[in-house]
């Protein structure tokens, strides 16, 4: 059976990458794609790596004909999409890629974000999308909230220790190394190439980057008391890829043996051997995570270090994962692509 | 129905590329993997990024059970090759993607490769692998010779050209910029990152260049007369692509025209419209070739630039794109992964 | 003697590279900086790695006082640089790194860039800086205009060839590969580190870059003749550095001969021994030119290869030098800076 | 005053930094230059970017006529340089770039090293080499340790804290992300761009990483008790610099002051304003350290960074920093370069 996939802001870099995931998936065609700036122009303008593609010619997300579309990603700016999506028609399934429907709760989202919520009521209705833990609540969800994609590599790293009791909650280090495209494709001077390559810096030092509201909701849920991590991100000069490495109060073994348990069925997520360490390098284009952990020479510390593609996992590829649990096909459909390396 | 696959030479670019691509191929299955000095290990601890897939575990050539095998990929370097293929079973089918069986005259081998070649009659056999231009011959060949990458993107952008009288034939010009991975994984210094990011240079320059073998050969064929190209290449900041940039004598009209006539039906050759320049960065990851046309300020000159990943349409992308019209299978299977951007 | 200098146009590559050469220079000092959209603010806020000097706080143009300036180097974009530098004292040395004094005939102006000068009798007395064959002209100029970095760079491969006769006028093709400071600290989208990094493309294809009015102008000058290059630009994923590629007819020793005769006593210029080609790696942040000669397969036929730093050699490093010969300095004064490598 | 300069290990990166830098110092003169394996080969060779340099010729270190030299650079692998180290005359000076004589423990020398050392007592006497905290030392000392990289950086970050005792010692994390220069010019398989670039990973993690052995030694000594930090250095696709993130207990306002008062001073320190960042970019090619410190939002955590180049003030730069006050002469002596940025 085929599903007819509509998607909403599709010329930034997360729409681009739906359609190539698409474009080899087996039960989904794209119907409709819609990006009001760009609207009557050919996707081959704006990407021509698509040029291959017979896809239709972008369009206003009003000009869709949403009676023809089973299911729509909405790839907008925060903010934008809240206003967009609470227009859309009742029957649509929706997976939203935007930071508005993370958090469930009014108050921390207009802590975090800065504005009061538009649909709180759609808010609350939404499903957390890290696939692998929010599976059953996903296939049954009209709405799922797409995830930071900081935020899911955090949690791929941390929360079946949090879950095990296998760490302490109050001296949780994340240092996140982060690839550009993550910023999207806007004119900013710092993502220059002239601006960027060669040389790598701190960003929203302090605990001020709103992935930080994913973390406080999800954390304290699972471990029933406030959960607070520092969390320094840094932006490299490569464009896919994040690295998180966790510091950790545990035992190695324990904390490694978590890990493995959780994910042991999990199609996208391995859990190396213990004291190896994963590279952003092999998961690169692919829906891929993997997590290593080792020991530090200091008794009771431990190193989770866990490696995603921040397009496709921590994106892209979570939305097709989360639309194929929606639409009834098998969660893998589309999603086997070998990461490209080198 | 479900082929058998071996790829003799699994430790190197090319090997892991035709790994990436059977990966999600509908057909194809691999079940032998070789190299000799990495035997007895798993592909896991060669190529990391091909930890998700459950892969045999490294042998020698000499290990394999060809009887189970219906074609065999051979990515081994080029002499190495043409002495192992020439001690494959005769049932097996063949795809090399050395050097060694490109050029079908003996002394023309002999004097770009240095040494006498050890298997002139399975030479004589070979079929060139450029196939889009070679496809009946391929499709009943035992033996296909993989072209070098290099090669592959020059003809690209002049056979058509050639045939149809478009352009001179004494005063071509072909600049190529090169990704570093079609110099393998070999551990040379000038191909250390800290050599050769954030700068360029040409290499073999005045006409050295071992893929000059291939062109005067291709050429001169098409040409009906000896036709010599004066090539050189540059070696880029970047692991994928090849950029190819042909300066000919001819009215750009005519040359856009003969390439359009020439690909209207590819799959993967896409000519753009007249006076736009293709990207590296469009095809990368993928198996199509992008070719523009643009006539020049000075009349009766114009300049053909075409691009292409030199791992996948330069080598391991075609190898598997002729492996389908051996094996009788759609010359598409497997191989309409659309390009990695950004 | 120290010279008291003013900046205009601090604010870009250029600006920000005739402050590092100054920093170290024996007898330059710094005593203005404008750049009218950044008025007010410290130079670190501009430029964060120039901290650790003492530099004057950004004003406006309009607010220096020129009485205490000895000499101004005008980094502005172009047709904002013939309005500023008509309105510049008499007295006032000064150095142009814009394009809009680079040609001497108001109608090629015009033809190139689109617009009629504004400033025609301030065109005429303006010295084309290319110092290794203007020194006598920029020692008694009042006003020097920086040439093109590509323009640069193709005159000194070709300069001598031409003047000695050593190469056909009528087939010269130069294929250049630039980094992308050559286009400025400019919100462009193919200038993300998204977009550019990992991938090549042409641009500017058929004749159509501006610095094709230098070569015109200056190439033709030389040979008393109308001389007319074929000029394709290629976009690299680097920062600094062109390299460019020059095919010509001519015999190879001839062409070495009068490349190596030309640059001598050249403390810049940097002939290498015949058949070996240099890198853009190697002259990295530095004011030398390397310049490889090497013989094609096509008897007649020759290759001339050159690399240099667009922002040092080709742009603000150009400046200084022609700043210390208007001033009387010694022409190497400040620019003895080794390349950065790796 | 000339003085007489000789480098051991002149084929290695530290070795090419030390003459870029020695190129333009004022009182500097390089007589000798010795690297083993490439003896009787000019610098151009092994180093084209030192071409218009007037060097001598690499010969053997045993070759050196001693007798002419002040002071002599040892840029060798460590155990090799104990070895030539202990066979050179006393009256020379001497600045080790290798790690042998960091440590003064002869046992944790063997600990972290594998060997035990064959220069005990040279041991003894060598200075350690971070200039702005072992200055009087250093100016007396006949042999001085420079100090590891990743060492320097995280002690300019950490030192004046635990001095001034501002914060936890049983807490502190360091994450590092190092250039690939720091890791010298050796062929290794994760040294190739192919497999660096537009990634990265951990490495050495769980505490395995040798500069941990100058950090116990050098906080402990200061701290009058045991320190024992946690540390992660990470691979980053850039050439050269350093990214020292430093997540400590402690009220950021101390912090911010115990450093901003530490290094008040220094000319190569630079503290940034209280919630800024600093950038490898804004280093690089220089000697230059940039210190930024922000409050984490968990109260009683700040976060501090720093940033270096790791060929320049890390290795090369700290090593003529330190021959200076040796020689007496300007501490800043050569080494007031401004970054190359872009």
């Amino acid at each position: 059976m085929t599903h007819r996939i509509a998607i909403i802001g599709a010329s930034g870099y997360t729409g681009a990458e739906l359609i190539r995931l698409i474009a080899t998936h087996p039960s989904f065609e794209i119907r409709a794609l819609a990006a009001n700036s760009r609207a009557g122009q050919e996707m081959a303008a704006v990407f021509p790596h698509l040029r291959h593609l017979d896809l239709p010619k972008l369009v206003t997300w009003e000009e869709i004909d949403f009676g023809g579309i089973d299911l729509c990603f909405c790839a907008l700016p925060h903010k934008t999409s809240q206003e967009v999506i609470s227009q859309l028609p009742e029957h649509l399934k929706i997976v939203d890629l935007s930071a508005d429907f993370r958090l469930r709760d009014p108050e921390a989202y207009a802590q975090w974000y800065g504005n009061a919520h538009a649909a709180t009521q759609m808010q609350k209705e939404a499903v957390y999308g890290l696939t692998e833990f929010y599976r059953e609540e996903i296939a049954l969800a009209r709405l799922v909230a797409g995830t930071g994609c900081n935020a899911a590599t955090g949690q791929f790293a941390l929360r079946p220790l949090i879950a095990a009791g296998a760490i302490g909650l109050d001296d949780i280090i994340l240092d996140l190394k982060c690839g550009v495209s993550g910023a999207g494709r806007s004119l900013k001077e710092n993502l220059l190439h002239a601006e960027l390559s060669e040389g790598t810096n701190a960003y929203a030092v302090g605990g001020t980057h709103r992935h930080l509201g994913e973390f406080d909701q999800e954390f304290s849920a699972i471990a029933g008391r406030e959960v607070r991590v520092q969390f320094t991100p840094h932006l490299l000069p490569m464009n896919r890829g994040i690295l998180a490495t966790a510091y950790v109060s545990g035992e190695a073994e324990t904390v490694h043996g978590a890990l493995a348990a959780a994910y042991a069925d999990e199609p996208f997520l391995h859990v190396l051997p213990m004291g190896e360490t994963p590279s952003t390098h092999h998961v690169r284009g692919s829906n891929f995570c993997h997590i290593g952990v080792t020991g530090d020479r200091i008794g009771g510390r431990a190193i989770v270090v866990a490696a995603l593609d921040n397009l496709t996992k921590g994106s892209s590829g979570q939305a097709v994962q989360n639309a194929n649990l929606m639409l009834g096909e098998a969660e893998t459909a589309g999603l086997m692509l070998a990461p490209c390396f080198p």
